[in-house]
């Protein structure tokens, strides 16, 4: 049956000027930097934010308007499961990315729950032989039932730990079926409320403890999906432990998990960090831990994750040109967790959205990969650090120098002389290749 | 000669009604907690805030009213350095810390500038001696001077590069001279203004290289400070690479230089951050990296690092909890890195400044101690994770299950019962030992 | 039927060392500053953080185990109804303040819906008039039905706009029948998502149309509560029109409604809009605008409104400071718009947070009495500003200076001295009095 | 004498390919939505922040490298007054504004200070006239010089508040001689460090005194320039007292003087007080306050006034929206409130820095002049709005309802039909506006 009557195949009936719903600067098969706009960007929509959330906020209940509210239970989860594949084909996007919460509801017993899963998970796996649709990631939600409420891999209560760890192997189970090319962990409830009644250094360890383990039963099931924590600094909790990239890699490292692991990196986390959303891709990226974006934005001026649809054109290049400095996202993608207004509660609204979430992308690649081919930044960087070539800033990135032999230098008292940096020139620049391209 | 005359001896005349000038909650000698007060907290005065800043803003001049203002040049080097001894004598604090250009002005070369350091040295060295005055730690200022506005371990510039390394040499020096029981290492302008210029990966192997060539230097030197590096995530540049505890740990593990730093957390950088200062001192204590304090509070309603004197008691009380239950501060010590208001610009606000601070401290040294020995948060704690002490729970610590055994536990449907964490009540517990102690 | 067994009445029992839910600071009788604690504080219970709330967040269901969960539909209202003055008499409160929507469920229509609120409103009568517990203020909840996506007062839709003000009709003759003192308008949604689809000067217009319609009714019903409007800067809207005092005060002047309206100032919502609690009341005050208090605390690292319950000491002090310099309360109260964390499910942890909050208070309130009373800011207040008392200073504030006779005065060139503006002096002076008292 | 040899007058030799220092979105002359685009920006270079800063930041002295540093003293002025004219007619900029003491330095006296601005003053009034540079204001400083340490208006101090009003009075002289459009107050040090040494009433009500002095006195000399009032949250003080364009005109308001000010509003501290510069300028425009433009932006990640120069597409797009929907910016402009980065410290990014910004703000103004064509918006707000326009929609604007009349319209229990509110479409568009204009 259909969800989304009347609107038109987006992906290929698309780009008319009669159908306010088309693409303006995406067009998958357009070859940007020497592969196409759909393999550099690989852009996936999120089951949470698209088909199960209702709009409800901490003042008010729900408000979206959707066809399949109708139902209830199993029934509710089958139709959305078929409006996800009538929707993500339609808007002929290759990827997806679900919780397990989000594609069943739970049973009265584990057994039962799982029972859900597995009936959703098989009409999923046909979905996706018909329609190519592939699964970018998927994980465990250990958040939302009350059980949570101190945490999963690092609650204080070890009945609550087993139940998460089996979550956890069902759900990589579900992965290996499903084909799913990477695995997420989002500490949801991995954090503190407060200190004070806090045992910070058995919830780490415990964390570790359920890694390991995923990583082995992994291995036993011969499921080989990238593993990805997605770091975040606070919400729903007053601290969270995946704050941001180097913390998340710090904590890797302390466990030595650091080759079992890349991140999947978040807009809106890295802003509440107190980071772009550039810095965090390049600080994973020049640790070799880039994994996947979960694209979207914040608002700046607000303290939560508003987890708006990406529209900011510099940012989008921006990261864009950061995934291309890497080599490209891998087996990543670029998943939209954004979540339309709540005011934006029509059918039709889903559709602006991921549109203009895509199309902010597209262009972001375009004016990322025009930047490159003219190396409008990279001579700017070679210029800039050109005495690190020869002579004495050759040496020392030789190693061949030691406090004493450049205190000798220094004692020759050269004049030093530094040189613009130049920021305004640049931005403006940026700034023209984003109007021009 | 005198340079705060009519102001008493605090340490050891104070205490009296008569006195204003007095300390309400430290007594040095007191012992709390098995070892006196002045043990636990070994208390700094900075010389940068108290002897050197006179309270220019971005908006105005300096307003301070110092004596030693008459002087210029080596003079008031001079001036500053009977300054400081007469005031930490006066005051009765056992240690102090210094930058390099705090203590002595540039000369014309290098050679100049190092012998203006000599001078002021030998001084020290001195009153040192006469007044049992320690230095708790030292480092080099590479911010203030122009030829650091790209940085200085992180410089683009080769020749800015081989200046700051001589000039870590040179203070290395000093601190072997002086005795410092610490050096520190604040990477004042170690950022980046804009990512469009930065070569993040170089700048970062460079700071590295010049981290390895001092553990090398101090070997060489018989040197045998603690290392110390100081987290604070923005200000002056955009971005500072040593963001917080975990961002400092995670390159201190990248590049292999753990066992050789430890961490002077300050609570105006960890709220910057957005964390609380007890958070970074627990993070830091659970690896192993509490180093040292520098203790200050920022306003939590102002986006900038505002250096004010600790005098919330809830935040010392925290803060010396989590102190005592990393047992102790070892050789670091409770450094104020604070200064006084712009518009508070007598000496004597100096004093009232510094014994506001103290006696925060001290108040939360005695509330702490007390909680720990009535073990008010201890056994919140040992309840609240009980279930790990056996059972299934047990056999998670020990490493004994698998995601497999723990879905068979889970399996059986235990009913979950979890307990409230009492937030309210624990902090109200606090409060009262706060009022009460 | 008793909801809260085996919790002892606290107002009566309580302060004995077997009971741990028992007040230490707060007696209802204990006279300070001329009155009872009781007359100063005005104590109110929120009905819908205590009894509506269920611990549901952003990522998670509710947590909260309440005994009168059992029941569903008008049986849950009643069972509710009961359970607050259970509550609230154990408790010794003498007031509490609800929402038309907190009380009873909305029926299949708004006939319906009014006849719900006339039955519990009847129970609520007899309630009060048996225990004595009086209505501090009630509202209408214009937020949290989806009716309300874009507003109530400053909807986009005209159907909303009338249903919003029968709501407010059906509040005003509530507040009538249970004698509420006060009136309370709390923005709920009246701001905007974005600027571009808003006619912020229309919506700014329609909400002063629906304040004279509200005077104008409350008149006719001779409804003579004061009327209050609640600031808040954001949260659920991106930009709420009330943002702050100084906002709110400048719409009512704008459309004539300043003699209509003080203003209910939260602590949360000041320091979400970039100030402390004790400005906002400050600037009421001057203003003769401080109509009553809704009593939490934020956490300053995070960015939303986390209504947590008040145990900052330094800041209940400082609030109650600026209370009894506005000459008390008046007709307005402390009402604790404040909930339980998540995690502190239980009965016993409304208890607890209510004491802790109380407490915080009651000692705030004795501490700001002991410093007007030994005038320790008055003094420190009185000798800042004494140079305008007499000379230059004394015709500046009598009107009897022009830019002119300014300049002559001037051009005398008299050395100017300022004065230490004294503040860690003053703050530590304030820890002493909460230490002390 | 040329302090920018070697670079070409802008505006009229700009726009070819080898001029690198060139407009690409700026041309003077032509015509958008009915006036020349000069006509619309009337764009200011700010004196301070391009001829006097040194790039002196909290951490680090000037970088700054300029021509006229050779000189000092009054010698210094003058080359900075020469070279001010130089670079404005270079840059082809209409206007210029100042400060008292950007221009001059002070004097033993103030007399000789007086004197010594009358020098600079006449200089000025001969280069404008050569030029046909225009005045767009001048203001006075009163927060650099240490006796402002406690304020200017609102100081504790009279000695200080009669020598802030003959230095009014002196730039209202100025700005008299000068033809100066607007006369600015910026409240640089009105605000308090801590309530707890401040009477905010007194303080209030001198700052009033004085601004009703300045009126009598601009009267007196027939100086009917425009006044305007600059809001700013923070910095340097913990809280000024023009938080934001409410808190002004409530302030205003408060003491009638509304009628005499309108608002010289800046981007970056609508950002700091929390609000979108288009905000700031939507509530002054529906209150017929918007006087000019403070032209910058902020670093959304950093707590401090950054002052960057503008280079946001969509923020200078949505600010010239704003400012066209008010039927333009009257006697105001467009000045650079903005500084070149620490690092940017040659002449040639003064250049690049000033064309970065006025090309953004004329693409903005390009961008929004097309979208008003089109009704973009427009259109989106009357349909959004319609059911205002007859029935009970219109009964409500016409004043014709009352609570009582609205309920019995929604006794009816009409179903009420909210519309999506499109935000994320209505962005898009805003995009493709931006993209294709």
């Amino acid at each position: 049956m259909a969800y989304f009557e009347g609107i038109h195949n987006i992906a290929f009936e698309g780009r008319s000027s009669k159908n306010p719903l088309a693409f303006k600067h995406y067009n998958p098969k357009e070859v940007v930097a020497g592969k196409t706009m759909e393999e550099h960007l690989r852009f996936a929509v999120a089951y949470w934010h698209t088909l199960t959330a209702d709009g409800t906020d901490q003042f008010g209940k729900g408000t979206m308007v959707r066809n399949w509210d109708r139902y209830s239970g199993m029934d509710l989860a089958k139709a959305r499961a078929e409006a996800s594949f009538e929707f993500i084909t339609k808007l002929g996007v290759p990827f997806f990315a679900f919780h397990d919460r989000d594609i069943a509801p739970e049973g009265e017993t584990l057994q039962e729950t799982n029972k859900n899963l597995d009936i959703i998970v098989d009409m999923m796996k046909q979905f996706m032989k018909d329609s190519g649709v592939k699964l970018l990631w998927n994980t465990q939600n250990m958040f939302t039932n009350p059980r949570f409420v101190h945490g999963a891999g690092t609650t204080s209560n070890a009945e609550v730990y087993a139940y998460a760890a089996a979550q956890v192997k069902k759900s990589l189970e579900i992965g290996k079926e499903l084909g799913a090319e990477n695995y997420v962990f989002w500490g949801g409830r991995e954090g503190y409320e407060t200190l004070l009644n806090t045992d910070m250094k058995l919830e780490l360890d415990n964390l570790a403890r359920l890694y390991w383990m995923s990583i082995d039963y992994a291995k036993e099931i011969s499921f080989n999906a990238q593993f990805l924590i997605e770091p975040k600094p606070k919400e729903p909790t007053k601290h969270q432990y995946d704050f941001d990239a180097a913390t998340t890699m710090n904590f890797l490292r302390t466990y030595g998990l650091q080759d079992h692991f890349k991140l999947n990196l978040e807009a809106n986390h890295a802003t509440l960090a107190g980071h772009t959303f550039e810095h965090e891709i390049r600080v994973a990226s020049i640790n070799g831990m880039l994994g996947s974006l979960d694209a979207n934005q914040g608002d700046m001026l607000l303290g939560w994750d508003t987890d708006e649809f990406p529209q900011d054109l510099t940012s989008t290049t921006l990261t864009m040109y950061e995934v291309l400095k890497n080599g490209g996202i891998g087996r990543g993608g670029v998943n939209f967790d954004a979540k339309v207004r709540r005011a934006s509660f029509d059918h039709e609204d889903l559709f602006f959205a991921h549109i203009a979430g895509m199309d902010a992308y597209a262009k972001g690649l375009k004016v990322a990969a025009k930047l490159i081919e003219d190396r409008v930044l990279e001579d700017v960087v070679a210029n800039r650090y050109r005495s690190f070539n020869d002579g004495i800033g050759a040496d020392i990135v030789a190693d061949k120098t030691t406090l004493k032999s450049l205190e000798e230098y220094a004692f020759q008292n050269n004049p030093i002389r530094n040189e613009s940096g130049r920021q305004e020139q640049i931005k403006a620049a940026v700034n023209e290749y984003l109007l021009s391209e």
